[in-house]
C-alpha cells in the first residue's frame, strides 16, 4: 500500500458499480426453495406475482445470475445520493491506540437516514416499468416508510403506508416525512381493511404490531387495482439491491489497494449485512486470493437469531400468511423484549444468510445494547457521526475486534458498516445518558415458546 | 464546458482548501469599526479578549490578510467531515424544465445538520490552544449547541450551553445530542447566573430568549476559570471560516470550468451566505473576470433586515450589552413573529455583508414562508433531500431564477448553498402540509417601532 489513504473516499460518478451482485451465483449449497405455505411445494414465480412486482419476484428465484446489471433508470436513482463514503477511521485508531486499520461504509446521509433506500428505489423503478400506479407497504420505527416515500415521489406513484399505530404516536415526525414527500400513512390497525377490522373488534385499543401492518398491507395491495406490495429486508430480491453497498466499497477498496481481514456488519433481517459483504463473499467463495478473509454479523442480545435460533422453515409474519422460507429463527411467535433500542428485532435471518452461517462461512456474535451504545458514544466523539443503534451493533464488534489487535500486535484491515444515523433513535440515547437502559436476554424457556411456533411439517424434521 | 459534469462533486483530500478567504482585505469600503458601547471608541483586541478566544478576536480585527491559512489541527476537524458535496441538480432543473444550470452546495450530511460545525471547530480549536479548559455558549433552536459540543468533544474541552428554555422543552433530542456529545445543557433562564435570578425573579415562569441565553452564558464565561463565550453568526471570524464552504464550491467549479452568473444565499445573520460568496465576491471586487456575476440573499419577509432594515450602528442583543456593530438592522427591540419556522430570526446583519449590500454589490429579497415551503417540496420530491427551513429561502430564489430563465431562453448557471437538513424543524412541515401554516410581515409601525431601540449615539446621525 503506496498510496496514502484519504479520510474518506468517494468513487466518482464513472467509477460506480453497473451490477449488483448476486451471491447465491457462487455458493456451492444454494438457500432452500421457499415452499407455498398451502401444498408445501417450491413456490412458483406466479404464486408471488399477485403480492410483489414481477422483476423483484424473477430476482427472488434467480441463482445463476452472478453480475445483475442495474437498470439505468435505477442508476439515475443511486446518482441522486449516492456514492456514499467508505471512511478511514483515523481517528477512532488513534482513540484506541490500535494497530489495526479501521473502514467504515456509512449509508446514513440520505433523507431516509439508512440503507433501506437502496432497495426502495428500485421496487418502486420495476413498479413503474411494470405499469403499476401505486405500492403499499407497512413500517415500524418508519425507515423503511420514508425510504418507500421517497422513492414513490421520485417515480410518480402513489404510496400507502400501514405504520405500527404505537409508532405513529410516538414518532410523528417520522410520518410527516412521509406525508411531505406525498405518501399516505395510515395508522394500523385500521377500519380500511378487513384484516385491521377484525383486530380492532377484538381489542380496540391496541398499539398494533408488524405482522398486523403487514397483513394490512398485503390485504389492501391485492384488492387494489395496479397495486403491489413492497417488503424492505429479509427477502433475496432486498438483498441482491442492498449489494450496491458491497460493489462500491470493493471498488473504493480495490483502488487504494486495501484488503480487508474482517467485514463486519449488524443482522436484522439481514438485507445491509447481505449487501455489504456480497462481491467478497462471493470472491472468497470462488477461490479468490482473500487470504484469511473473515465475516462477522453482529446482532441483539435481546433477539439472537444466529447464536441461539434453529435453521428451519418458517413463516415471516406472526400472522402466518406468507411463503415458508428455511431460515435461521427464533420461531415467527418470538417476541422480542421491547425495551431493545434498534430496528433488529426480527424472529428470522435471510435464507441466504442463513444458509452461509450453517456451512461456517459467516460467524455471528450477540451483543446486550448497554455495550453497544458505550461503543457508539466512544465512536461518536472522534469520528462525529451520531449512529444508528442497529449499526452500533457492528460498531461494537470493530471496536473489540481493533482492541484484540492491540493487545497481540496485528495489523488487522477491519471494515464494518454504518447502516444509518441516530437521529431518529434519540429517545434510546437519552435513556442510555440517564443510566436507565436495560437489556433483557431471553431465557431458554422463553426461546423454547418461540421454537414452538415453528411449523410442524416433514420438512422441519 | 467539455467535461460531463457528475451529479455530486467532492473535492478529493489534496485538493481540500488550506485557507480562509478573508472578503474584508479585497473590499475598497471596509465595514465601520465595532465601538465599545461605553467610550463610543473602536474597540480593542483588550476590549474583547475578556469574553472572546484570542485568536478568533484577532481575526475579528484583521481586515488586510486575504488568505488565512487553516491550522493543520484544524484541518484535520475539517476532514472528519468535509469535503460537502456540490450537487448538479439535474433533476430540479428538469423538473422545472429550464434551460439554467443549478448547482448546490450541501451542508447537511453532519451530524449538527448544517453549516454550524465549520466555525464550531475553529474556535473550540483555538480555545484549546490557548490552554482553556472549558466554554460557555447559547443555543436556540439547537444547530449551533450541538455544533458546539461535537467539537469540544473531539478537542478534549467542556461546554456548558444555555438553551432558551421553551426550546429545551420542545426540542429534547436536540439536547439528547448535545449531551450525549457531553456537553451540559442549562435551560435559559436559570439559577445558576445572577442575570437569569434576576429575570426568573420577574417572571418565574418565562420560557426564556437568546437575549437572555446569551447574557447568562457571557456571564458564566467571564466567571469562570479559563473560560470563554463562543457565538456561532454575525461576527466576522465567524464568517471567515464559513468562507471553506466557498473555497470548496470554488475549487470544485474551477475543477470543471463552471462559471456562476448567480450566487444565491440565505440570511440570518449572515455566516452562511458570507462564506459561500467570499472568494467569487472577492474575485469579482478585485476585478477578476467574473462576466455579470450577481449575488443574492434571500430573507424572510417576517424579518427583513436588509430590504426594510436600517445601516446603522446597534446593539448584537436584546439586553444592550454587546459591543456596537454597524450593519443592516431591525433595531434589537424587534422582535420577529414567533410564527416563522426557520432560524433567520435575528434583527440584524454580519457587517461585511451590510456594507456589501449598502455598496450595491449584494442584492436582497425577502420571501413569506408559505412560498419557502412550496418551494422546498418541489426541490424534496426530485432531488430527495429534505431542507431545513432556513436552506429553502435560497430554493425559493433559485427555482424563481431558474423559470425567469424558461421565459427567456437564457442558460444561466445558478450555485445556491443549501445549509442544513430539515430533520429538526418537521413540526414546520406538519404546519405546512395541514395547511396552518401563516406569516407575519411586519406593518411599518411594527418597523417604527424596532427602529427606536436603534442608540440614539452621534455616529447613527
Amino acid at each position: 500500500m503506496t498510496k496514502k489513504i484519504p479520510t474518506r473516499i468517494y468513487l466518482s460518478e464513472d467509477e460506480m458499480p453497473q451490477y449488483w451482485y448476486n451471491l447465491r451465483a457462487v455458493m456451492e449449497h444454494k438457500p432452500d426453495p421457499i415452499l407455498h405455505p398451502g401444498t408445501l411445494k417450491p413456490a412458483s414465480a406466479a404464486d408471488m406475482e399477485g403480492i410483489f412486482c414481477k422483476e423483484p419476484v424473477r430476482q427472488e428465484l434467480d441463482e445463476s445470475t452472478k453480475l445483475v446489471p442495474i437498470p439505468q433508470g435505477i442508476q439515475d436513482f443511486y446518482r441522486a445520493y449516492r456514492p456514499s463514503a467508505l471512511i478511514r477511521a483515523y481517528y477512532l485508531e488513534k482513540e484506541l491506540d490500535t494497530p489495526a486499520e479501521i473502514y467504515y461504509k456509512f449509508e446514513g446521509t440520505n433523507t431516509s437516514g439508512s440503507h433501506k433506500l437502496n432497495s426502495a428505489g428500485p421496487q418502486a423503478y420495476y413498479a413503474k416499468e411494470e405499469g403499476l400506479t401505486s405500492l403499499t407497504t407497512e413500517t415500524g420505527a418508519g425507515q423503511w416508510g420514508t425510504a418507500m416515500a421517497m422513492a414513490c415521489a421520485f417515480y410518480g406513484l402513489d404510496l400507502t403506508v400501514y405504520m405500527v399505530k404505537v409508532s405513529s404516536e410516538q414518532k410523528p415526525y417520522r410520518k410527516a416525512v412521509m406525508e411531505t414527500y406525498g405518501a399516505k400513512v395510515i395508522p394500523s390497525p385500521s377500519d380500511t381493511t378487513e384484516s385491521g377490522r377484525k383486530i380492532l373488534e377484538t381489542d380496540p385499543h391496541t398499539g398494533g404490531s408488524l405482522g398486523c401492518a403487514i397483513s394490512e398491507a398485503v390485504e389492501t395491495a391485492v384488492k387494489t387495482d395496479k397495486c403491489r406490495y413492497v417488503l424492505g429486508s429479509v427477502l433475496n430480491h432486498v438483498l441482491l439491491h442492498q449489494s450496491i453497498i458491497g460493489m462500491e466499497t470493493k471498488a473504493a477498496m480495490d483502488k487504494y489497494g486495501i484488503k480487508p481481514d474482517l467485514i463486519i456488519g449488524c443482522a436484522g433481517g439481514g438485507s445491509n449485512l447481505g449487501g455489504l459483504i456480497a462481491p467478497f463473499m462471493g470472491e472468497k467463495l470462488a477461490g479468490g486470493k482473500t487470504g484469511n478473509l473473515r465475516f462477522i454479523a453482529v446482532e441483539p442480545a435481546s433477539c439472537p437469531s444466529f447464536t441461539r435460533g434453529r435453521y428451519a422453515y418458517d413463516f415471516g409474519d406472526t400472522a402466518k400468511t406468507t411463503p415458508l422460507i428455511r431460515m435461521q429463527t427464533l420461531g415467527n411467535g418470538f417476541i422480542p423484549s421491547s425495551n431493545h433500542a434498534g430496528g433488529l428485532r426480527y424472529h428470522g435471518m435471510n435464507p441466504i444468510l442463513s444458509r452461509l452461517y450453517r456451512d461456517g462461512y459467516l460467524e455471528a456474535r450477540s451483543e446486550v445494547q448497554t455495550d453497544v451504545f458505550d461503543a457508539a458514544v466512544r465512536f461518536m466523539k472522534v469520528e462525529g457521526i451520531l449512529p444508528a443503534p442497529e449499526s452500533s451493533h457492528a460498531i461494537k464488534a470493530a471496536i473489540d475486534e481493533a482492541l484484540e489487535c492491540k493487545k497481540t500486535g496485528e495489523k488487522k484491515v477491519i471494515l464494518f458498516g454504518l447502516t444509518g444515523t441516530g437521529y431518529f433513535d434519540l429517545s434510546a440515547y437519552m435513556a442510555y445518558n440517564a443510566k436507565t437502559m436495560t437489556d433483557h436476554i431471553p431465557s431458554d424457556e422463553e426461546l423454547a415458546r418461540g421454537f414452538e411456533s415453528i411449523p410442524d411439517i416433514p420438512q422441519n424434521k
